[in-house]
């Protein structure tokens, strides 16, 4: 899959819906819009990380996560949502180490939340728009 | 501080209280009890892992920061819980990486969290069960 495959998204907020379940919005420069259902602690982790404001006492668990990812060498870089496969939503985060990159999976909340964190990108498979469109239930990310 | 001043615990379990609180209690091999009031989300995510068939379909935050340690060549070895101080708890995640130790600040919660993901020791300052029986208050992890 080229680059060309990918857009870059923003995170345009996180609202609460039914079925103890929240969602979070990411959207293109064209406008799409892609919900994604999540559970309400990272929801959270991402409202407080889109409040600039929000200043923590101490590290919360994306600060820790991150900042012993640079401890050990590791420059978080970016998300890729890159897949929507039977409801669920699908991503990587990529790290670099010493020239290498290192992916790793994980729900599209905690990549949402580690970005936001790190301040580095969110890419979204064009095809994951496309299939997210198509659904007529909500796709969640676990 | 040498290590005869710490002791090993185990986590008791979670419970709620009020003020929208939870508390995870945690003893030595004395029956030393140290009770420590943490955030909701914390408090599932001890929870899930205190429960031995708990498998989640995806990896969760806890999951992610340690399964990317472990890509960075760190391993997490030990948490210790090592202050009390304006009613608020320190501690200290342990992650070796090439011989070396590299020491990282946290939350109790999310280092007791950490700890039982990986499956590594917890300790506690002598000092801090002292401090923490002095308490008229309850003393937290933020």
């Amino acid at each position: 899959m080229t680059d060309s495959d990918y857009v870059e998204v923003e995170v345009v907020g996180v609202g609460h819906g039914v079925d103890n379940k929240a969602v979070v919005l990411l959207k293109d420069q064209s406008d799409r819009q892609l919900p994604i259902w999540i559970g309400h602690c990272e929801a959270l982790a991402i409202v407080q990380r889109l409040n600039k404001e929000f200043d923590p006492p101490r590290p919360l668990t994306q600060d820790l996560a991150v900042n012993l990812w640079k401890r050990l060498g590791g420059t978080l870089t970016q998300l890729r949502i890159d897949d929507l496969w039977e409801q669920v939503y699908y991503s990587k985060l990529t790290v670099e180490q010493d020239g290498q990159s290192v992916e790793i999976d994980c729900r599209p909340s905690d990549g949402i939340a580690m970005a936001l964190t790190a301040e580095v990108p969110i890419f979204v498979a064009n095809r994951v728009f496309v299939e997210s469109s198509r659904e007529e239930d909500e796709p969640e990310d676990e």
